[in-house]
């Protein structure tokens, strides 16, 4: 029989209402033929809880104690599923990550998944099982040791088990119904999309639309996985969600798809630093080392031998980058007059892959800035992207004038 | 280096500051020399909100779900003793269930020890490792899944590890600070014992004494693990608590060393049985299969060819043991005139190793209670007990009057 591989997160499971709803709906799919694999995520607040009680103890804590203990939350979850699932008189059994086993490497907290074996979960299906239960998130070291794959992890199970099984679809259950032509609190137009291409969907989620956890995304490109994002709260449908999906199988789309913003954003300027061949190793290096994640990157002939650099990265990891850049100087890597840091920034990207193969959209959205009065600090541009810095008072007023100019809230 | 278990049940790791007074102990015992294994339990309250949760969603519950979902409390508390152990710089991991791994037979939710493999283990504690944490309650069935051991059965996990490792001693810390030689809520003269012979512990925890798991006290029995019961709220010391030992370890004692008592005892009265070869059998058989525990019987030749049958057993069984004999006369098993329960029925027992080579200890209790206008219904008893069935209202009286006839209040 086709797989289908169902996930549902914390949200989706919070209560045991919400676990017989969501099992309401993986009856659907078993009816309809599909042997189905559940991910579940922990109940909502129970993860928060372990994490609170761990860094209580010590921030500074072994990251494989971590592990073994904020795994234990799926794991619960996966068993109350399998059982409910039970009550409706339908086939299903609980695995925990050890037992698949989801093979991972030793990264505790942040672990890759390495190998996912379906011969045993395949062997129940053959034996009359319908539903296997999987708790997401967590998997075993080499050392027979418990992993866990970052937060939101269980969206990067979920994936990694269809890409295994050959499922048919990944159908991601969350609290929002779809993807987002723009964030709907920020713009009353913005129009779900029924169809997203991977690449534009991991370009959105990295820009902080955070409906899908990035890697998971990488992974379903990767395999070619159809993603349908959806919500648990809707009653089901086959038009339901929006499918993130390989380009190839998008007939028609906008140029643009979507546009994006982050307020997390800061700009931080190297003012008048000695220009010389190497001076970017010499100071993305050290950021790179100190975990800085350097986003934009621009270079300013100011004078002869100066230049100006600028560079922006996360708001909270501002002081790190200013320890990191001094101590650089300090130690004659690298020679500035001044360092300034803006965090009163946002930054806004539209995307699209039809940008592709269709010129204009940056003069587009240049101009559609520049007729708001908003000036652009810093640019950047993609194959499928364009992004620029702007004040922040000015972001929702960036945000809604380009979704208006790129026609976001009409259809393809 | 000599090993040490300690086991510490629910309220001594209820939150992040109980751990740390637990770790505190544990550093004692490392500082000693001691390599230490310590069997936690779930934090208070955990286990009864998922066994809730298994039983909102059905109380028919597949009972390999039950033990995957009630198990995780464990390894939640045992990761945060380990990261609090490191915390105070003492080598330290936890091992689940399944990574001892901690091998059961196939029994879920009762599920009886087969075999704990050292070598895993004993090879950290080679490398410098002080301090295992292991996950009370639970194993690993043969096919792979988390069995769990019945309620209170981190006891019997801490017993276990006692033996494979042959540790010097198994120190259960719990929340009273020992064995008393009755109840103190009942007989403000109730004194702490130094010492109990495992066979005395045996009787006093099925006669409702609830310091203990009765398995483990069977699996200490007959493995001579020495195990101490103490507090864990009160201050340390060698001298803490009640050693649980061989009898030949017990030097001087009174002839009795407690007086247990239960309220949870029906008298069930079958009046005028037909009587003939086999029909003991015929009773007990069937209310053996409707999973009725029964302690006492007696039986009394009322008249020619026909006589009463009383038994007793425990208050919530009655019903089913109603149902059992009333369906075996319907069949025509066997042939009664009336069943009279009497739910308003208290058992009291005397236990002590010294009955075996002193008489007259039977005697002096029914003494004592006739003194005491108390009327004996039923009488049991073994080699190192005497229980008797009284009116429930004369209970505390009872205990009191032969707490004072054997002389508890005095030390040995």
């Amino acid at each position: 029989m086709p797989v289908l591989v169902m996930k549902f997160g914390g949200t989706s499971v919070a209560n045991i209402d919400r676990i017989r709803r969501a099992a309401k709906r993986v009856g659907v799919e078993v009816a309809k033929g599909y042997d189905v694999i559940v991910i579940v995520s922990a109940m909502a607040g129970k993860t928060n809880e372990l994490v609170g009680w761990v860094n209580d103890i010590s921030p500074l804590h072994d990251a494989r104690e971590y592990d073994a203990v904020v795994s234990s939350g799926e794991n619960v979850t996966a068993g109350l599923m399998a059982l409910v699932l039970q009550d409706m008189e339908i086939p299903a059994r609980s695995w925990q990550g050890w037992q698949v086993p989801l093979r991972t490497n030793s990264a505790h907290s942040a672990a890759r998944i390495e190998d996912i074996p379906t011969d045993n979960i395949s062997a129940k299906f053959a034996e009359g099982m319908r539903v296997a239960v999987v708790a997401g998130f967590q998997g075993v070291s080499p050392e027979g040791r418990i992993t866990t794959l970052g937060r939101g992890g269980s969206d990067t199970t979920a994936v990694a088990f269809a890409a295994a099984f050959g499922a048919e679809r990944c159908d991601i259950y969350t609290d929002v119904d779809g993807v987002y032509t723009t964030d709907p609190r920020i713009s009353a137009k913005a129009r779900k999309l029924d169809r997203i291409a991977f690449e534009e969907m991991l370009e959105l989620a990295s820009l902080g639309a955070k409906v899908l956890q990035t890697r998971s995304v990488e992974l379903a490109m990767r395999y070619n996985v159809r993603l349908r994002v959806l919500s648990s709260f809707e009653e089901p449908s086959d038009e339901a969600g929006t499918l993130v999906c390989a380009e190839e199988e998008i007939m028609e789309s906008n140029v643009v798809s979507g546009i994006a913003y982050s307020r997390e954003e800061a700009k931080m300027t190297l003012v008048s630093v000695a220009d010389r061949p190497g001076i970017a190793a010499a100071i993305f290096g050290p950021l790179a080392e100190a975990g800085v994640n350097v986003d934009m990157i621009i270079q300013n002939i100011a004078e002869a031998g100066r230049t100006d650099m600028t560079f922006s990265c996360p708001t909270d990891q501002v002081k790190r980058a200013e320890k990191a850049l001094s101590e650089a100087k300090a130690a004659g890597h690298i020679n500035y007059r001044d360092l300034i840091a803006d965090t009163d920034v946002a930054k806004v990207s539209a995307v699209g892959i039809g940008m592709r193969s269709q010129s204009g959209v940056a003069a587009k959205m240049f101009k559609t800035l520049s007729d708001e009065g908003i000036n652009i600090k810093v640019i950047a541009t993609s194959e499928i992207k364009i992004s620029v810095l702007i004040d922040r008072k000015y972001m929702e007023l960036a945000v809604q004038a380009l979704h208006d100019a790129f026609g976001l809230d009409k259809a393809a």
